[in-house]
């Protein structure tokens, strides 16, 4: 009998496959007095052995995904495997104590792990700690004959069931190979859904039960469409949903024949459909989408994964790589966003209580005008080579922005002295993503040139509700009329002051969402590369008239986001 | 030479006294051989002797101020002293391996703290852990000679100099002897700025130098009313801000007199000053300060002081104390408001990243329905002797209030069954504290009887700061005119729909906001009982329609709070 499990949708696309469960085995086991050390020992190298076999495994099939110095891990676990020391002080143990193989490994290699872990003035060899515990997880669970899940030894189309996906998950993950994706937990926003669509896999998150119902090897269907799990179905249902896979790939293909076309409606209304990306190197995915510009440049990349505050060139060299990669496009650069959950080594910042409501982004960079100041110069010179935007994240006040702007002018006088005119070109935006600056919109507006509101931050302060923290996931409510009615003041104090009104947030790619935003006249709409062409292929149906009159009905006649919910579906004949 | 440390004005009021430093002292001792081992247990003995003394002293100084239960504390810190076990396995270590009464005093208590910490089964004796360290503590100052803070010992006037204040430092505070506080830490909603009020002690917090600035025994003034600390005045200072005092004292005594009068404006409209309270047998305070009805009563002191869910029964004798004790005033009763940062034994909740923005009031309520029908049911029960009003807190969506207010219904027709009538004289309201209901209140109104804005969380959830963290306390603007104009929408929303609008933060007391508020027209200031006297007597001056002309001139003519301030200030003739 097939059954039905219900989550959130959170990547397009349907997947049939085997489950692969991404749970770890119990690994307990108990003491015990062994008679033959000979044959207990023997048991060890066996499970060593059986450990290097797997890792070469892993190596060979992860070899055109990982790049060489990510490939060398595999081969220093290799080499812990055959240490001599370690083996030969297990045989000791199991010879003179009589104890098990799984309990000698395991006090032995806990013992490695502890002196190299002790090594505090050599960052390098405490790091091999962690190494030493992995390979004596995987030796032990051959020791007791259990599978530890392993994604990059995948080789064959599975679905992946786990109860929420790291990104040490996801970086092993191979799309040719996993064909969908369910979690136990998550929402719309969570790293999972974020990675799933931008790798396009099917997904379906937040489902509660599917690590504790479905079972390795148990057929599933993830329908991320929908946001359905079904579990054993029967070949009708195979059948079925096999149609509705094959439908949804060649729209799929009709959307790509759109990666030239303009971003327009239905009436010939012309918006933009930007992407958001992380590093210079996805701007390749954002032209290949046909993105119109890139409207969300995360820059916390330079500063995550360096050891050092990014110097001025570090960082021009990075935007000009952005900057001229698009072609031409616009280039929406957002300064450090950074707070006390992303640390960085070299910049330590205080724990707080409640980091979301914290010490960050251009709070601190207000405080730290030589950290910003080293990025707007960076920006400014970047320019040069082709249309960069600033963009100021976390502004509350009308005081923050005039200081922020205030730092940038200063930077943009002493880059000028030498080069005359340069800068000049750059526009000056903020996100609206605090609730306060999304109510004084109507001031704002008249000191930017454009407004991109972030609707993940601004959804998740305005509902005081942790966008992360699956207790509170019902309050994330993008529809809400509320919530909507704040979106429409900001675009349309944007429009009073001939300020652009974009939107980086999740929402921007939502397909119930977008008609409402199209009919408030938003201009552009930034999202995952992988998003774009559905969107743009949904535009073209669209008339804003029609969707200005869906907006005012959503607002002035639904009073929950259900109701929003219900009546969007019902006039884009999704129910 | 003086010294000014500016600092946030916290409790009115003019304190002048000596600094008490509440700052542990170094505790650090050098480890080395003894030559004679009688002469240093002997050291032992005194310091053992010294620390009982000061003990009895503490528990003579705190008995009119602690409970039986409390004040025992003290006889349990004196039994472990004069335990011959203990100081027996002292005196064999000294005399054995030769080494100081510092490192044996320490190694044996440490040990003894140790076996009871590990006793996982008996809760009590693991309590016993940290009494033990408390009486090490003191005793290895004695050794060590140096004087432990001990604000229970305080006996004479002082100034207390901290880095910021406990709830455990409050509750040993006396008025009597503590004329001022002056702390490095907190803001105006910082728990020491709450008590501080409470206590009616002159504070000013958020002086970052104050601790490494002043020290003990320095001649110090602690102007509440400006801000201000002087270090070190000249006598003429001293005589001028004793005269400042004695001018505040007699304005006090003014205050005093409109115990009995009504809350009215200038122009004769009457308004509400209310009490925030957070046990029944405040009360009696608010009575005594004549409070116009308990505009907020905490009811999480019923879970938080009991170790299981209060019983319905429980809880009605607590809310019907509170109503019979206000004789015939309104009360209004604020349901369950904890979350993961105010952890229950028998209640676990998740840890969470962000407590602020997570599963907490009435997010547990609508999902434990269980215990909120408990409080709700003692509630309509309490009703019948004397008006209750039931405010449901952190409400974001309509959706939430519609199922809140059915479970009220539901309890209601329970009740009902066989106490006909019972609770219909109930009122039912709502906190405005999530930025989207303030949003959504137009409609919201149109639900409840009255709103209550909770201006602390309403202003920490606009801006996005904590306002428990230092680092982005300049974000806590009551007087921003974007927030001004929602304050304004939240009140409008209201009469609109013959609601009550009340307001029960910090705000509602704030001399510069509550002009602004009164030309807003909201009708209830709840505030601490201390400051409903001064709250009232600024009141009688002020002229509604006046002030009606400053909070549109502050929405619409200024920017930035402190152009708000500044311009209050001129007009209150304050600058």
């Amino acid at each position: 009998m097939s059954q039905i499990i219900k989550g959130i949708a959170a990547s397009d696309g349907i997947g049939i496959a085997k489950a692969y469960l991404l749970i770890d085995p119990d690994l307990s086991f108990e003491k015990k007095t062994i008679d033959d050390p000979a044959a207990e020992y023997e048991r060890v190298e066996k499970a060593f052995s059986a450990s290097i076999a797997d890792l070469a495994t892993i190596k060979q099939n992860a070899k055109d995904r990982l790049s060489d110095e990510e490939l060398e891990v595999f081969d220093a676990h290799i080499a812990i495997l055959s240490d001599p020391e370690m083996k030969s002080q297990i045989k000791d143990e199991i010879e003179s104590q009589h104890v098990s193989a799984e309990e000698a490994m395991t006090d032995v290699t806990t013992n490695f792990a502890n002196v190299l872990a002790a090594m505090t003035d050599n960052k390098y060899m405490q790091e091999r700690a962690a190494d030493v515990k992995d390979v004596a997880k995987r030796a032990l669970s051959h020791l007791l004959g259990k599978q530890l899940p392993d994604i990059a030894s995948i080789s064959e189309p599975v679905v992946i069931i786990a109860k929420e996906i790291t990104p040490s998950d996801t970086s092993q993950m191979d799309a040719k190979f996993v064909k969908g994706l369910a979690t136990d937990l998550g929402g719309r926003t969570s790293h999972a859904a974020i990675m799933a669509r931008t790798l396009r896999i099917p997904a379906v998150v937040g489902a509660e039960d599917v690590t504790s119902t479905i079972k390795n090897g148990d057929m599933v269907i993830v329908d991320g469409l929908h946001g359905d799990i079904i579990v054993d179905p029967s070949q009708a249902q195979i059948d079925e949903y096999q149609a509705k896979a094959d439908s949804f790939e060649k729209e799929r293909a009709e959307w790509a024949k759109l990666v030239d076309a303009p971003s327009v409606s239905k009436d010939g209304q012309h918006f933009e459909i930007a992407a958001n990306i992380g590093t210079p190197d996805d701007v390749a995915d954002a032209v290949k989408q046909g993105a119109d510009g890139v409207g969300l440049f995360r820059s916390e990349f330079l500063y995550m994964s360096s050891d050092h505050l990014p110097t001025e060139d570090e960082q021009f060299e990075a935007y000009k790589k952005a900057v001229v990669g698009m072609q031409g496009k616009p280039v929406v650069v957002r300064t450090l966003d950074i707070g006390g959950d992303k640390p960085l080594n070299y910049l330590p910042l205080p724990e707080e209580m409640n980091p979301f409501l914290g010490y960050r982004a251009i709070r601190i960079c207000l405080h730290r005008s030589d950290i910003f100041k080293t990025q707007l110069r960076a920006l400014i010179r970047a320019s040069e080579f082709g249309p960069v935007e600033i963009m100021f994240p976390m502004i509350a006040t009308l005081a923050e922005l005039r200081q922020a702007k205030a730092i940038y002018q200063e930077c943009k006088d002493e880059l000028q002295k030498d080069h005359p005119g340069l800068g000049d070109n750059v526009k000056i935006g903020m996100m609206i993503e605090v609730p306060l600056a999304a109510l004084y919109a109507d001031q704002l507006a008249k000191e930017v040139d454009f407004f991109s509101i972030g609707t993940n931050d601004l959804i998740q302060y305005c509902f005081a509700a942790d966008r992360g923290n699956d207790a509170v996931s019902y309050l994330y409510q993008p529809l809400n009329p509320a919530f909507l009615r704040l979106i429409k003041h900001v675009i349309d104090s944007a429009h009073a002051n001939n300020t652009k009104a974009a939107m980086c947030g999740e929402m921007a790619g939502d397909q119930l969402a977008m008609p409402l935003l199209l009919g408030m006249g938003l201009d552009e709409y930034s999202m995952s590369a992988s998003s774009i062409l559905r969107t743009r292929s949904m535009m073209k149906d669209l008339d804003t008239k029609e969707c200005a009159k869906w907006a005012s009905d959503a607002i002035n006649l639904c009073y929950t986001a259900d109701e929003v919910e219900k009546m969007v579906k019902t006039r884009l004949g999704l129910d």
